[in-house]
C-alpha cells in the first residue's frame, strides 16, 4: 500500500510499504480521511528521532472503514465507518488494572509509537473504534479526537450555569473547549487569543461573550474588572503559552479551577506563583488528551449526531 | 494591660496599652498561653509595615479564658477555657454568603490585622472559639492552629489506606500533617527534611516509614524506587522550599495529588514543569491554613481529647 | 399591626397583633408580598397544633422592605427590597459549627416556628436576606424559595449535557426543577404529571421533551423505551407520590441518581425494592428545601436578574 | 473431569463432564479451592432453574493454578496461583464502553451463568485473575471475593477517622466490612447481629467497639444515645434483613450515608420512610458486589500480603 513515511526532519517519503497484518484481536481499516494534529507538525519538524525511530508513519486523527476483522472480534461488520481513539492500552499495568487506561504505563498510540493513518490502511483494536452514521462525513470524523479533548477540558473545569470561564488559546482544542463550555451553558465565556484569524473564527461562530488579545489587552486586569473584582471561576488553558499559564493564578477567583491542557513546545519550566495556589485555595488539574473521562468519544459522536 | 507591641523590624515594646473593648457580639479572653508561628517570625523581622501598620500586637495561636461576654452572646460561660480560630469573617462577601468563610474577601485575622494575643487580653467572636477540657493544657491549646492545618493538608491529599504519601518538610505543619496521615492509616509515609534535629523528632515519634534528606539523598530517585517505579500517591508539600515544590511533579504518580501548603518567604516564582501536570494527569490543590474543611478545630480537639 | 393568625384547623383570625420587636442583630421588614406554599396549606388544614402551638402566623415565601435595622447590623439600608431564606440557624450545634446550616439541629423557620409574613411586618436576620433590584416585582420575589429548591434538586441530580432526566410531579418545585434542568442543558427532560392544567403549563412553556401521565401511560415502560432500554440518568422526584417514588428504582439506569425531594402528606412508608438499589448500583439523595448548596438564593436572584 | 453438577433443587450430581475448552483469549485453571457463598446456597435450594438452566456448575469464590494459556494471552505463566473476580464483561455495552464494567448490561459470572469452580478445572479471562504469593493459602484465596466486597462497602461509606460507623449483620461481608472500616481507623464501630456465634467472632477478633443484638437491644435508641443524640455517620447494611434496612434512616445522622449492600432472599419491598431521606439530607448508596471501585481485588491481595 501507499504511505507517507517520515524518514527525517521535515522529510516524507511517499512510497510503497507492506500492508498491516492484523492479529485475531485486531481490525483492519481502510483510511478514508486523516487530520494533521499540532503534534504531527512537531514530530514532522523533528523527524522520526522524536520517537526514537528511523522512520515512522504518522496520523492519529482519522476516519476509517472496516475491511478485515480478526477472528476473535465480534460485534462489528465489514464496511462500517468508524472514528478511532488512537491510544492503545496494555491492560496489564497498575493503572490499566484499575481501568484508568489513560494513565497506562506502557505508552502506545497509533500514529505515534505504531504505524498510523498517513497510509491507505491501518490496524486498530475494537475498543478504539466508535461507529459513525452517514450524518458525519469522513472529513468531519477526523475531528473527534480534538472534540473529545475539548469535552475533557470543559468537564475537568466543572463548567456549569453561572460560571465565568476563561479559555486561553483558540487553536483546535481551545475552540472545541469553547463549544462544550457553551453547551454546558456557562454564564460568560471569555476567550484570549492573539491571532486575528482565530479571533474572527470565535466571533463568527459566537463562541465567546468577550475576546481579549494578550498583545493589546491587560488580561488579568480585564478579567478581574469583568468579574467585579472576584475573578473567573475557571481557567481552561489551551494555548500552551507560558505567559498565559502564569496568568491563570492571577485572574482565577479564590477556590477556582485551572485546567492545564496546553503544553509548550520546549522543556523550559513555567514560573508559577506557588504561594497563590495556597493563598487562593486553588485547584490545578492537568488534562491529558481526551482520556480523563471514559466514553468521551462515544459521547462526542452522540452529541454531534 | 501589658502587651508586646511590635513597633519596628525586630523591635518589640513591652508596654501598657488600653484594654480591648468588646462589642455586644464579642467575648473578652484572658490570654493563658500563646505560640509563636513562623509567620510571626516573618512579620517580626519586617516590622509592622508588613501589615501597613505603624505598630501591632501579634499572636494568633493561643489559649484563653472567657472573662467577659457581650450581651448578644449566648451559650458560653465565664471561666471557660477555649482555643481560637484566628480568622474573622465578614459574612457579607460573595464567599461568606456561600459559607466559604476561608475565602473571605475581607481578610481579617486576630494577631495579623487586628490586635492579637501577645498581650494579657484579646477579644474574639464566639464562632472563633472551641471549648477545651482539662485534658488539654494551656500550652497544648496553642498548638491547635497547626494541628488543624495539618488535618486540612492530609484531607486535601485524600490520605487513606494503601497510599504512599510524601510529606516534604517537618516543621510544625509538616509534623502535624504526618500525625494525621498516620491516623488515616496510609500504607507508607515518606518524610523529607534537611534538619537533623527535626529528623530525630520524626524518628523518635515514629512518624515516618522512610526519611529522606535532600542534602544527601536523590529525592525523586528514592521515592520512585520505593514505589516500584510508579510514584507516590500524594505529595503534601509543607516546606515552602522551591526545590521541594518543583520535585513534586516528578515523584508523584500519574493521577496523583500535590497539596501546595508551604509558601516561600519571598515572591520569586517556582519553576514548575507545567507539561507534566498534563502528561501525568495531576491535581495540584492549594491549601490555605486550616480552613478548607469547616469544623477542623472542633475535630482536632475531639481527636486529641 | 394586622396579621392573619391561624387559630385552629382551617381557621384564620384577621386581627391586630403587636409589632415584632427586633434585637440589635435583626432587621424589621414591611411585608410587600407573600406566597402560599403547599406546606402552608397542610398546616392550615391541621391548625397551629401542627407546630405544637395554640396560634401562629404563617408565611415563609415573601418579599419585604427594610424599615428598621438593628444597631449591630451593617451593610443594609432602609428601603431596600429583599427576598428571604426563611431558615434560622442556631450557629451552635454540631452542624452549624461545620457550616452545614441546612442540617441545624435546632429547627427554626420564619412562618413555621416563629411568626411569619401573613402580617404587615416580620423580623429576620441579615444572613437570611438577599437584595433584589427593580427587575423583580414584589410578587415575583415570593417565588425564590421554590426557585432555590428547584436549583438544589437539579444540582443534587448532577444534571448536565447528555443526560436524560425525569422530573416526576409538576407542582411549584417540579416546575422550577425543570427550568433549572433545562438551563443545565440536559439532553432530554421527561416530565410525569397527572393534572391536565399542569401538563398544559409544561407544554406552553416548553419545559419538557416528553410528558407522561401516570393515569394513562406506563411510566417505567415508556422511559425504558425512550432510553433504548438503558434507563434515565436521574429521577428528580418532586411529587411526593408514593407510587412515583417506588417507580424511580425501575426506570433509572444502573449507576443513576434518584433525588428524593417530594414528601407525602402522611407518615406511611414507601415500599422500596431495596435489592435494586444494590443490583443497579444506585444513589438516592435526599434533598431538603433549598439548603444543600449554600448561596442558592443569591445564585437564583442573579440568574433571574 | 469430575464436577458437582446441580441438577435440581438441593440435588448435586458428582459426575464426569467434558473438560472446558479455552479460546485463544482464555486461560484454563486447575481449581485448588472453592468457597461456598450465600448465593450458592440460595441457588442450591432452588436448583438450576434459578438461572433458567437444566443443570449448572456453581462456584465463584476460588483459587486456581494456571494449567493452559490461550495463544493470545501474554504476561502469565503456567503454574501461577491466582484468585479470580468471577464477573465477565461484554466490553461492548454502554457501560463497558465507559469502563464501568460492574454495570455491564450483559450479566455474566463464572459459577452463575457459565460453568464455575465446583469442578476440577474452570476457564477464565486474564483480566479476571490476580496473582497471589505463597503467603496466601489456597483456602485463604477463596475469601478474596468477600474481602473485596467489604472493601467496596467501606469505601462507599466513606469511612475515615472520627466517624461512627454501624455495620448491620456479621456474615462474611459484614465481617470483612468491619475489618476494612477498622483499617480506615474509624472512631467507633458499632456492630449489630443476632447470632451468638457471630457475636463471639466479632468479640474475639476485636472488630467492634460496641455490639448490639436486635433481639435484645433497641438499635435506634442505643445508637442515638451513643452518639449524643446526633446519629451515626454511616450505616453499612450487610444483613439483607428488612427491619435492619428500615432502621438505617432512623439512626444515621443528618447528612449521613447508608450503604445498601445486603439483599433479602425474596422480592418483597422494604418499607422505607422516604420523607426522612429528604428531611435528614441523607444519601443511600447501593453497592453491588466488589465492583464499584476497580482494582479492589488487587488492592485486597496487596493489603493481605
Amino acid at each position: 500500500m501507499k504511505a507517507a513515511v517520515l524518514v527525517g526532519p521535515s522529510k516524507f517519503d511517499i512510497t510503497d510499504v507492506p500492508m498491516p497484518v492484523i492479529s485475531d484481536n485486531e481490525v483492519l481499516l481502510k483510511v478514508r480521511a486523516c487530520g494533521i494534529c499540532g503534534s504531527d507538525w512537531r514530530i514532522y519538524l523533528q523527524g522520526p528521532s522524536f520517537a526514537n525511530m528511523k522512520k515512522m508513519i504518522l496520523g492519529h486523527e482519522f476516519t476509517g472503514e472496516i475491511v478485515e476483522i480478526g477472528r476473535n472480534v465480534s460485534g462489528w461488520e465489514l464496511g462500517a465507518r468508524v472514528i478511532v481513539d488512537p491510544y492503545i492500552h496494555c491492560f496489564n499495568c497498575a493503572y490499566c488494572k484499575q481501568h484508568q487506561y489513560n494513565r497506562c504505563m506502557v505508552y502506545n498510540c497509533v500514529g505515534i509509537t505504531v504505524d498510523g493513518a498517513y497510509a491507505e490502511y491501518v490496524k486498530v483494536y475494537p475498543y478504539q473504534m466508535v461507529p459513525i452514521s452517514n450524518k458525519i462525513s469522513d472529513a468531519e470524523g477526523t475531528l473527534f479526537q480534538p472534540i473529545a479533548c475539548g469535552l475533557n477540558v470543559a468537564r475537568l473545569g466543572k463548567c456549569t450555569i453561572g460560571d465565568t470561564v476563561v479559555v486561553s488559546g483558540a487553536g483546535t482544542i481551545g475552540l472545541t473547549t469553547m463549544i462544550w463550555a457553551k453547551a454546558m451553558n456557562v454564564h460568560r465565556l471569555i476567550a484570549t487569543e492573539v491571532s486575528e484569524a482565530r479571533i474572527n473564527c470565535i466571533k463568527e461562530n459566537g463562541l465567546a461573550d468577550m475576546i481579549l488579545n494578550p498583545t493589546k489587552d491587560n488580561i488579568v486586569g480585564e478579567i478581574t474588572k469583568a468579574t467585579g473584582g472576584i475573578g473567573a471561576d475557571a481557567a481552561l488553558e489551551c494555548s500552551g503559552n507560558r505567559k498565559a499559564q502564569v496568568q491563570t493564578v492571577d485572574y482565577v477567583r479564590k477556590g477556582g479551577i485551572i485546567v492545564a491542557f496546553g503544553t509548550p513546545y520546549d522543556d523550559a519550566p513555567t514560573e508559577v506563583n506557588w504561594s497563590k495556589l495556597s493563598a487562593k485555595d486553588l485547584t490545578v488539574r492537568g488534562g491529558l488528551s481526551a482520556g480523563s473521562h471514559p466514553g468521551g468519544y462515544e459521547f462526542s459522536v452522540k452529541a454531534v449526531e
